[in-house]
């Protein structure tokens, strides 16, 4: 560790908060300085989300360094913004674990340390996960009062669960602050009229701080106190909002608002937040920040940045851009993208709706021919379904394109909002499975199981390209009904994936292979992992059937008997789930129907299945060719 | 008809919209007269939504009258409210088989008349289902252009989605027009501080009285435009907002926001209606309602009368309550309510957490003793489940108490804020199963396959009230976990519920009877139906042993075991979906395990069950005491 300690004379010290603490403030510009290059240099060889993390550097310190943490809580929103938090509360020499198997999760997670108090994978639940913990400190009285500050970027504030937490903040006795980190940019550009709305207020930043400085001034004279401090402040956001053309929602809300300031300029950070820390009531902070603060290439493309693989130090060449990509099968992602351009070429009906995650998804495909019918809403999963289904009521053919685990957050609204009216909306639903390195606030495990539930749905999982284009010109052109498909993340597998487009019938699966001995049944793009077990059993000697479902519902009751008939084993393999899903629907199938064959079910136990790469993790659930093998050979009895 | 004819002369001569449009304006108080006196005869006698649709009367004619219906779209929220909207849409003979089985739905549904537009059953979806058809519109070119309004209650639009429909409108091409219909009053009392805003904004009314007139004046004199009035509306507002003190939330989401204007006076809100109906741009018009307008009693007590059961019309009694109620049997939700308030005052740390259902959770009964743990957090499942997650986190125990269909809108919440993190969550799932007569979107028949699907939750159903205390005393003080339990809507069948509370071993089931021919297996309270059906069986010779499973996860592998030994026949009983549940985990535990007894799965098919009497919909499908008889008959092959 001389090294490193050489590098980073004063990151080197700090094991903990307190460390931090002990330091002049006039040292804190230089833990900020090391904290940048040592993600620059750590980023560069083992990737992870860096522009968010460069950007809130001053904020983290300036928080370890004002609050008594972990005592106090911060509640980081995504946590995408928060290595320099973790380098700072005693994980800096596991960092270059980060996001690998067994080492430190890419996100804030209470698993590994106190000082993450919360889980923070999905967007906007800082603020009600915050004000739970306010609201306990005050209900058991905590001595000293506990602080409990929630960090949300301005693309996460937007979400309805964010919206839900401020409305009820103000009327709950509660200290929370909302710190809004507005750095006005999402995973991809930002959207709704909150974030004109936010870039507006900068506007009159020059107002806020000569109201900022009143303040001071009035109390320093012992003229302000808590009580005339909330007058004073709500004559002047009137004042403000005359001067300014502007309403502030947070007042509106009665939320206490302070800002916008420069959250990238640290002294002035921490007397600010000193200034309001020992406010009573809710309030929110509005610090302007710089995605990718500090690292030139990263200023200039902060999206491009946000997770931007391995790099070069010195030139910003992101190294995993410069192979040559041309003779490389695309991703999933690419030919949903691809296949969607193309069909809407075709059918002006078609429009596509995506929730923040426009190049996430590869809608940005057809978002870059037709901009007009390419809906970004923002962070807001439910509205994008329920706003499909007024779509679909009035004649469109919209495509909702979502990761498996953030579509959770609209459950209610395909139910309710889709399926109850059979609306023509397809969901195409990204990240399907085992996503990796993201770990487990991002797999997509429970998809199948959860919309197994919903009736009217019909659920799909291609197990390759061809058929992933398939199905979604069969949703889109041979069915006027709610039709969800699921695929992974990653890559197609083949350079020929541009194939003709046929109609696929509905709740009929393919024999992919013959076989005698046993009887194994797939979705997905598991298949894959099927079709080399099924060839290493063969050198065995065992002779397995592989069928690929292709869809769980309506499920092909005729493949079911075919397979049920042989009288073999069954086994069904998915990548999701085992409590619900393909196996689960299986089992009850072949016992209501008669039949009585031996049955293995593979897949994911019930739990949650942390981060790795996703062969790594395929092994340890057993869903890998290797595992899949060893039962077959243990269910042909050989 | 001709006695109705004389009692309702005008209502009696519109069977649809088109005949309202041709009356003189002058006539139409006289409509809503007969309109309020056609819904308190009518509902006096079959029980319905009373309150709500009476205080929107004169709301419903005014957007008959001004807008071109069905062309134009009306997007009712919740459709409480649109009891009139069915009378003048063609309803009118058939409304008293309201809520019955084959009649009329207690909401609008497409599937009963093309003017209503949208489901209506979950709160908050208004806004972003009508965003939808409006963009429809534009981009179908519809000439002439198409009207959408969607009309929300103040409750509904403190809902995360319906703030998520609002931040997406302003930054679409559209017209959509909002209708704020403002009467303070939820089911119970509003809350957040949304509603706060609301209500201080009627301290302005004479402030935006004064404004709409000099916009009135200056149209007439040629001096607004579209164009301008933007700026005069946004200039007033800020005016507005140093006169009173107030920001304008809907402005600063650059929603152009018109009122509070009176609601109850049709001829003024025809004329407001007339003058913006062709403004382009997302609107928001902000009506003050009274909810249960025009009867006494009901503008006395809106909360009550909100659906008050059969009432005499002269003296506003309500005749379910003056059954004497000593000697019958509690609702499950006062088992709840009570248990609550009995462990809550010997454990601090219990807290509850109701989202706008305080009272219909029975949750009102702890409240009224400790209203300072009781937390109603109004429309806002998902903020309800975060927050119980922090408050778990820092060491309390709460208690979230939600309607089974409604918590479909926490699913992710559920899943990611609090089973990720094992935290200490008890979720009491009210009207689960078969809900009776508000239908399709309220019964709770999906929630035991979306939460079997969740990692580290436990899932538990009681058949009795006693096993429900139990449960409540076991999540609470004897496991430190989330766990769900999951009741019904409607009487706990006995007086004795009162039982000393002893821990629930998790994971174990009980043998309700003993039996050799059959081997039953259910959970929850069709436990009481499976009784009488293995009573009738035994009275036929067929001897049917019944097993409580009390939790479907862990579910008791023993008792399974002990039920599949015996090689006879198994029938599983559920009042939920088959497509996940009772049956789809019992089915594969035996095909993995080696067993293979013939199985027969009782259970609601993959579809949306319509409205009727619990009974009726119970023998339906299939679920009623004879279906059992003669399932448990069949496989015991007699």
């Amino acid at each position: 560790m001389a090294n490193t300690d050489n590098k980073y004379p004063l990151l080197s010290t700090i094991d903990s908060p307190a460390d931090l603490r002990k330091l002049p403030v006039e040292e804190l510009p230089r833990v900020c300085q090391e904290i940048r290059e040592f993600l620059i240099e750590e980023l560069s060889v083992h990737p992870g989300h860096f522009a968010s993390s460069m950007g809130a550097v001053e904020l983290t310190v300036a928080l370890h360094y004002v609050f008594d943490t972990p005592y106090d809580r911060i509640v980081w929103d995504v946590g995408h913004q928060a290595y320099g938090h973790k380098l700072l509360t005693g994980r800096r020499d596991r960092f270059s674990t980060n996001r690998t198997l067994g080492g430190l999760c890419g996100f804030p997670t209470p698993k590994e340390s106190e000082y993450d108090t919360f889980t923070a994978g999905h967007a906007s639940n800082s603020i009600s996960a915050a004000l739970g913990m306010a609201v306990a400190s005050a209900m058991q009285h905590d001595q000293p009062p506990r602080h409990v500050i929630a960090v949300i970027g301005d693309a996460s504030i937007s979400g309805g669960l964010a919206f839900e937490g401020l409305n009820n903040a103000a009327n709950t006795p509660n200290n929370l602050l909302v710190i809004l980190n507005d750095n006005d940019m999402s995973i991809d550009e930002n959207v709704g009229s909150l974030n004109s709305y936010l870039s507006n207020l900068t506007t009159s930043k020059k107002y806020n701080n000569f109201r900022y400085k009143l303040y001071r001034f009035l109390k320093h004279l012992g003229l302000a106190n808590d009580s005339i401090k909330g007058r004073i402040l709500r004559f002047n956001n009137s004042v403000k909002s005359l001067i300014s053309n502007e309403q502030n929602i947070f007042e509106g809300l009665n939320i206490r608002y302070f800002g916008p300031f420069d959250g990238n300029d640290l002294l002035r950070l921490i007397s600010v937040l000193q200034d309001i820390k020992d406010m009573q009531g809710p309030r929110l902070l509005h610090l302007r920040t710089i995605k990718g603060k500090g690292y030139e290439p990263a200023e200039k493309n902060p999206s491009e940045w946000h997770a931007p693989g391995k790099f070069d130090i010195h030139t910003g060449e992101r190294l995993d851009n410069i192979e040559d990509n041309s003779q490389k099968p695309p991703k999933y992602q690419e030919v949903f993208g691809e296949t969607l351009l193309q069909l809407a070429k075709k059918d002006p009906k078609i429009v596509a709706i995506s929730a923040a995650m426009l190049s996430g998804t590869s809608i940005s495909i057809m978002q870059k021919e037709m901009p007009d019918r390419v809906f970004d809403v923002g962070i807001s999963e439910g509205h994008a379904v329920t706003f499909a289904g007024g779509l679909a009521k009035d004649g469109m053919k919209p495509v909702v394109g979502i990761y498996s685990s953030f579509l959770q957050r609209a459950y209610d609204h395909i139910i309710h909002d889709v399926c109850i009216q059979k609306l023509h909306v397809t969901f195409c639903i990204d990240r399907g499975g085992i996503v990796g390195e993201d770990g487990a606030t991002h797999h997509g495990l429970l998809d199948l199981a959860y919309l197994n539930a919903v009736p009217n749905l019909i659920v799909s999982a291609p197990a390759d390209p061809a058929t992933l284009r398939n199905l979604m010109y069969t949703a889109l052109e041979c069915q006027d009904a709610p039709f969800a498909i699921r695929y992974p993340r990653g890559s197609c597998g083949t350079l020929d994936w541009d194939t003709p487009m046929t109609s696929q019938p509905i709740g009929k699966g393919r024999m992919l292979s013959q076989g005698t001995d046993v009887m194994l049944l797939s979705i997905g793009t598991i298949s894959e992992e099927c079709t080399k077990a099924v060839a290493m059993a063969a050198e065995k000697g065992v002779s397995c059937a592989h069928y690929d479902m292709i869809f769980l519902k309506p499920i092909d009751e005729d493949m079911l008997r075919n397979a049920a008939n042989t009288g073999k084993p069954i086994i069904t393999v998915e990548d999701g789930t085992l409590n619900g899903g393909l196996g689960s629907a299986v089992a009850p199938w072949l016992l209501r129907h008669g039949y009585h064959n031996p049955m293995a079910m593979l897949g994911i136990d019930d739990k949650f299945v942390e981060h790795g790469t996703v062969a790594q993790l395929k092994q340890l659930n057993g869903i890998d060719p290797e595992s899949i093998t060893r039962q077959i050979i243990k269910s042909a009895g050989k």
